[in-house]
């Protein structure tokens, strides 16, 4: 019985793939809130180095892997590609389920992916420190562990709940060597004003971007750097899908479905953009992104210009959005707790080559428990999101009684979040779906911006 | 630049290397200490059932694998040995040092290598639950996830001062559907007693172990299941250093120096027992077995006959030990909290096959911080004593101008113990080490047991 398809060092991706050389319809440009005028590149000069900016305007289809990233991919890359025998027993189901496991790499998640990337650009530009912000800490732990690689500072801002309740993974930043405080702090003025009003202030993701963006544009030898939404981290990202169509090519297999969690968008991205190109050319699968019931941002949200951040800093971006003052229930799958999406999965969303579905805090957490009782690894909670959707899709299969090829991205563990496990566990979890109405009250502001 | 050496899933180990076959001395009997003769093989059979007892007491040298279990250590075997390059850059060593990476099971140690064998060979026997104790909780986790694989029970008794501060454990052993209660319980007669003193009890692993024990000898169609120490521990973690040979083997390597951590010393023994074999045929290599200095059973203790556990509920073993009443100091490395050794090691060092060495929490902090800025990964607190040896041994090597080969065993990750390496950095860890005339008064009682 096959288990597991492992690539050699020597098979891992030497190129990242862009969609944008692909894609049907180019994702509308970012506009200056100010001007209603698009973003030029030079404009994001202040927080981004220019190789990075490239990247993230680049429409050539390949872009070179630097062999300083690939060096550092490789202590933990290429990742396993595992079949799930157990659960499709399990399951009963005719269906063959293969899922991609990004919880290999140190930090735990497929983050690191683009913070080696983005550690490197910044370190050859002569970038001496990154400034990052960090919900529940998965990306801010990633970006410490790069930044430590390749020698330069990182300075994290934490959201002070976060900070306060989750310590591990701050931990985890120091051991890395990264400095890492509660937001809002009193070190910048975003966060200062809010601070100084009530040094115990709980924090937001809105505030935490302000203070990143504000330090890494006005910090000496300074940039700031991003973990999901944006396309040059998408870009990154590609090296699991590019892994991931090898190894199914090596026995012979090609998904008919490909599933993920989205939150900001890039760790689904990552694996469904290589097959999408194929998607694109005629080729038949189903692409299904995968988000929180209480954050339908993709299921709910319309296609609209709208920032990026709560605190209004970010230019405009062409996305689906629940409109950036939402702040999403505090589920544990912190990851998908972003009030936008991707501007390229959002377009692709538009031109029907994804779909997308919602699932229920509850529904995630049994889905994740079948997966640790049969296939052994205990999931992230935002990965539950995506193991829903394959145990949904792999009972279709056994309905219609259809050999589906099903691949998921299994974008990280869940041995930090045992404290998830344990509330569903012991029955004190809730579930969370954002009323209709709300959605409309949220949404209500967004018609004063651009049409894209 | 070589960095990780894979096997294929079809060059796992089909045989487990048992040392038994070829010790220059064997192992003195376990001895029954009310009469003071060998305990026969079917004494032992109220705990272990009788497919476990022939491999406790075999010397055949190579014990087939079963299919099945073979099936479940493909959940993560084999593991990826390591070539440590960033380590050796950072120490300037001219040693080359690779580790073999156990963190990747879904517990996060090499512990499921014989929880998986044991949990198969009690269920082939119609054993329908097994109970086990637990300190830290790395054992009972890695038996949990064996016993669900295997659709049997599993009860962990854990110690309850770790059952209150360190939850995520306890809550990995539910995830996979075991059942772990705080130890002293009012479940059993040896822990009824203690609870009914004291409800909040803070327990040992003396007690816990007696608790196991009654449980597994008088439920029904239940066993008892140990995770160190004994011999078909060790021989089930033998396909560690089995893999570790061939992945060598594969790029023409050999180690002069195998290095590894040892509480029971079943890691350790599963790494280096495949290349003892040709040290016992002449083969020169230093073998180096790294103990805490807070409880350093193997440096400063003697060799005796000595109870396993603290309530003397267990046979006589002829081994190092420190006295069965010792309580280490409250180190992080949990697993390394044992008063006794391994039989199996205790009879190589008095042979000279292996040497011992030991070192304070501080260092064994300092080598683990120092291994997670280079290689990246997070190491347990066990790990990191074998750590500061490799580091030792490497610095050794370059003052010396030596090109050695160091093979150590990295037998876990420290992501669950991130509150370790917290206290660490922020200064607040000590440093324990046992006194010598503590060592005389621990031991003054031993001389009444025979000589091994």
């Amino acid at each position: 019985m096959k288990r597991r398809i492992d690539l050699n060092e020597k098979d891992i991706p030497k190129q990242w793939y862009n969609i944008q050389a692909d894609m049907p319809n180019p994702i509308p440009p970012p506009l200056n809130p100010a001007t209603g005028q698009p973003i030029t590149p030079d404009m994001l000069t202040p927080i981004f180095t220019m190789n990075i900016i490239e990247q993230e305007v680049s429409t050539e289809r390949w872009i070179d892997i630097p062999e300083e990233v690939i060096e550092k991919y490789l202590i933990w890359r290429p990742t396993p590609l595992y079949r799930a025998h157990f659960l499709e027993k399990f399951l009963g189901t005719p269906a063959r389920i293969y899922f991609k496991n990004e919880g290999v790499s140190p930090p735990g998640s497929h983050k690191p992916n683009t913070a080696i990337a983005q550690a490197y650009f910044n370190k050859v530009s002569g970038i001496k420190r990154l400034a990052t912000e960090t919900g529940a800490g998965q990306w801010g732990s990633a970006l410490s562990f790069a930044c430590n690689q390749f020698g330069i500072e990182c300075k994290v801002y934490m959201v002070r709940i976060s900070y306060n309740q989750k310590p591990y993974r701050r931990v985890l930043m120091e051991t890395w060597g990264a400095k890492c405080v509660p937001s809002p702090s009193p070190d910048t003025n975003a966060g200062r004003k809010f601070f100084e009003q009530n040094p115990e202030h709980p924090g937001s993701l809105g505030i935490a971007i302000s203070e990143a963006v504000e330090d890494g544009a006005t910090s000496k030898d300074s940039k700031y750097s991003i973990g999901s939404v944006v396309n040059h981290v998408l870009l990154h990202q590609t090296v699991v899908g590019l892994e991931a169509y090898k190894q199914l090519d090596m026995i012979g297999e090609y998904p008919d479905i490909l599933i993920g969690c989205a939150g900001g968008g890039s760790n689904f991205a990552g694996l469904f953009l290589p097959f999408a190109r194929d998607k694109i050319h005629g080729k038949e699968m189903k692409i299904i992104a995968c988000e929180p019931a209480s954050c339908p941002t993709m299921t709910k949200g319309p296609y609209v210009y709208d920032f990026g951040d709560t605190a209004e800093t970010t230019p405009l971006f062409a996305m689906h959005s629940l409109g950036h003052k939402f702040v999403p229930a505090p589920i544990h799958a912190g990851g998908l707790r972003y009030h936008g999406m991707s501007p390229i999965l959002s377009r692709l969303l538009m031109d029907n080559l994804i779909e997308a579905r919602a699932y229920g805090q509850l529904e995630t957490f049994k889905a994740g428990i079948t997966f640790a009782r049969t296939e052994g690894f205990v999931p992230a909670p935002e990965t539950n999101h995506a193991i829903a959707c394959v145990i949904e899709e792999a009972k279709k299969s056994k309905e219609e009684g259809k050999e589906k090829v099903i691949l998921m991205n299994w974008s990280g563990h869940g041995i930090i979040d045992l404290a998830a496990y344990d509330a569903y566990l012991s029955g004190k979890l809730e579930d969370y779906v954002l009323p209709d109405d709300e959605i409309q009250e949220l949404i209500k502001d967004l018609g004063k911006f651009p049409k894209p």
